[in-house]
């Protein structure tokens, strides 16, 4: 029997249902088994589909195929029936878990179909009332003191369109806002300076932020991504403060690790601009996810932001992975209350589609430079919209800091029980993460879980990370604790 | 009243509506006016909406505001109610025109529903029977010899993925398949060689490839594109063949700018490579659009495939613009019997999402290479599956080339009309064009066009294109050319 016909609306009373022959019931989403079941963790079915799927593309990074008539909340159900608790939800873009009513809902008023059959050039021709549209949706959920938006498709065409914004406000920084000369018209359509000048985006080791190529420039997170293929030579990149665990036992080492990082920004500034390549703009995540869930503090990133200030550089945040109330806050660099606001934001994945807060300052001059053909999704926008219902609604922030804290917890007990595989556990709100003793130890705990029906994530040379859906409960925590702490046990 | 409650399902009979006061019907969608009418070009409405959405966005390309919900077919209908009839349909995007029923009862059912709620990671955790879908959908329209499929999100991103898999396969040919090295392997987190190797794609004077870094680096249409963005200085672009028309009478002379482009490009090919920055892939549009509709005749193509082909070279076609119908058969460079298929193939647009068709030996020999976290829209597939068999069902191939070649005598004649004005009428299928004597004058017929109540599209330095839906019949013609006529008289 399909999920669709027996899942009802968010604000009808909690019913129980039967579902693969289990009971269940949810606060958030109605309909989930009791916790996750696996009889064979690669089937026959999951076996064939590759198969099917490897005669007309590649499936070398295919795990399993998932069925989206039986795959409930936090429950991932694979064509074998295998049910896993999903802690990874599609490498951290599922917002409100699988089959969420509300998310279910949008299109069924028909009035939003147009925007699926009728998809326009937005920035040419937007649809009626789209500053409405986009006011009601995208900017009441804009980071404080952002007040514009570029809406985009994706992560990566996300930063990439960021950076070029921030080439022009650098550009009009520099020169005063003088029209383009001769000379530069000329060269530009060579790829040649002065036209196209040589301008880089400073970055750090560890960092993840697409794979076109700027955004795959400033990506430093592993050889595989980029080998092959030509990237920007000059493009700089700093050291990430990485903290000795537990923070409060290395306060002291913790600050020289941020002061030594912070020097090498400063110092990579002025090598640049010597190297005629000057830094135009800095992006960071919040939270390197990719990299290895590397925290860094509200200390460094203030003083990375005064830093940029200092030097006329552009500060981006790149919430691609950590936005849309995954730490707790709307915004994950929220929670380092810098003083003013960064100059860009960039965002996608549980936001659905990509796009960039940005300041005032940061708008372009002529029409036409930050422009594609889609600029965006509305079809998708008004998804999002029920996602942020939800979120407001059920109180979703204040749950995921509850629930967080309370999988932090357990996971920080587990680490002091297992102390010679296990270390530095930390997290914000859902990003949780912890590091193994080294990356093969962290591939058996991972297959361990599995088996035992825990879709989990890896991030960086030996972590260990979650990215649950915001829906992810204490009942979910202790099933995931559960077998996370068996799987270790068992090595 | 809603267009959304009037229109019909396809199969119905025809039957005549009123709709603005004006009863009409249409062989394909029904509830279209009987032509176009204009009050006030830019009325206050369109004003008002533009002044909303400058205060949190620049607004600097919009033209107007499009009404969903009374845009009809070949008619785009403004805030202001002002009718336009469409012939570039959102930058060429638009397959069916505005508001197709069959589009718009695509998530009428259910069971797609899911695909909007729960995106998935694609080349992880594919849907259940993702194969099949791709089959069925995608490959039923694969160019021939070409059993295998990418999908993406956009144009620009379909091409920077595709030029990654032509680096793997360039690499792979030149260094016999041996395993990365030490050295590659660290150079490659710093962007250099040999891990990332100076390696380039060859692109041609005029074209249109995108706007991300790779996909810009080979659009060569506009300073405006490109002014003050950093990007790859040593892609080389060779000419692209503009021919003398009326064809017939130019032969030998248009045969000898065949020769002139290709051997620059064999030039390029060799100066690149001493320049240690060696071509890997030559990529090109059918007809270059944005560029100023530059045909390029079908022994230039198979000419240049074979200097590929002997250089080791992918040949890269862009569809973005082209396919998808418009030219009459499914994909452009059909017209041009190349006797193996390119490497690559590119497609967006009226494709609804991005994606490249490609060769099997050009498929990556490792997982997560080709990779991001949504890869494509399977929402937007299903979407495409009823375009595909509004396509096949109304024999939508055959009527473009009908109606093309109609609209194009009709044009070659005004073109004779006003020889001081016009000159070199050319097209295939709905990718139709007009050359101005120069700018000025061709900003003046389009502005004459839409106070008559056309959208007309420009493209290169003095050219009107069409870009009308695949449902443009000849009396939607007879009204272009004769407010195209009246346009070019009053000049």
């Amino acid at each position: 029997m399909s999920v669709l016909k027996t899942i009802n609306a968010v604000k009808q009373p909690r019913v129980k249902l039967e579902f693969l022959g289990v009971k269940w019931y949810s606060k958030f989403v109605q309909g989930e088994p009791a916790g996750p079941s696996v009889k064979e963790v690669y089937g026959p079915i999951n076996k064939r589909m590759k198969k099917e799927l490897s005669e007309i593309q590649t499936t070398l990074s295919v795990d399993r195929f998932i069925d989206l008539d039986r795959s409930i909340g936090n429950y991932f159900v694979d064509p074998d029936g295998n049910t896993f608790l999903d802690t990874y939800m599609q490498i951290a873009t599922v917002p409100l878990g699988y089959n969420h009513p509300a998310m279910l809902n949008v299109f069924k008023d028909q009035s939003k179909l147009k925007y699926i059959a009728n998809r326009t050039a937005l920035a040419m021709y937007p649809p009626s009332n789209w500053a409405q549209h986009l006011k009601r949706i995208l900017m009441s959920i804009a980071p404080p003191d952002m007040g514009y938006i570029c809406t985009q498709m994706c992560g990566a065409c996300s930063n990439e369109q960021s950076f070029k914004s921030v080439f022009i406000w650098y550009n009009r920084k520099r020169n005063g806002g003088r029209d383009f000369t001769k000379q530069e018209i000329e060269t530009s359509m060579h790829n040649k300076p002065p036209g196209c000048p040589n301008l880089a985006i400073l970055s750090f080791w560890g960092a993840f932020h697409g794979r076109t190529t700027s955004s795959l420039s400033v990506t430093r997170s592993k050889p595989i991504h980029r080998l092959g293929f030509p990237l920007f030579e000059h493009w700089p990149a700093a050291s990430f403060p990485l903290y000795k665990y537990p923070l409060e036992e290395n306060v002291r080492e913790n600050k020289q690790i941020d002061a030594k990082c912070l020097a090498e920004v400063e110092d990579l500034i002025q090598k640049n601009e010597k190297k005629g390549w000057p830094v135009a703009g800095i992006i960071i995540e919040p939270i390197q996810s990719e990299g290895g869930d590397n925290h860094a503090s509200p200390e460094f990133m203030k003083e990375l932001q005064k830093i940029c200030k200092k030097n006329t550089i552009a500060f981006i945040v790149d919430e691609v992975q950590t936005g849309c109330g995954a730490s707790g806050k709307m915004w994950c660099h929220e929670w380092f209350e810098l003083p003013t606001p960064p100059e860009v934001m960039t965002y996608s994945k549980k936001m659905l589609a990509g796009g960039y807060y940005h300041t005032q300052e940061m708008l372009p001059d002529k029409g036409f430079r930050i422009f594609n053909t889609w600029m965006g999704d509305p079809a998708r926008l008004f998804v999002l919209e029920a996602v942020i219902h939800v979120i407001k609604e059920q109180k979703l922030l204040e749950h995921v800091r509850k629930v967080g804290d309370y999988t932090l917890k357990g996971l920080t007990d587990i680490v002091k029980e297992f102390p010679n595989v296990l270390h530095s556990p930390r997290g914000r709100g859902s990003l949780i993460a912890a590091s193994c003793k080294d990356d093969p130890t962290r591939t058996k705990i991972l297959t361990n879980m599995k088996k035992k029906g825990i879709i989990g994530g890896s991030c960086g040379p030996t972590s260990i990370r979650l990215r649950p859906s915001l829906i992810f409960e204490e009942k979910h925590a202790n099933i995931f604790l559960d077998i996370f702490r068996q799987s270790v046990k068992e090595m």
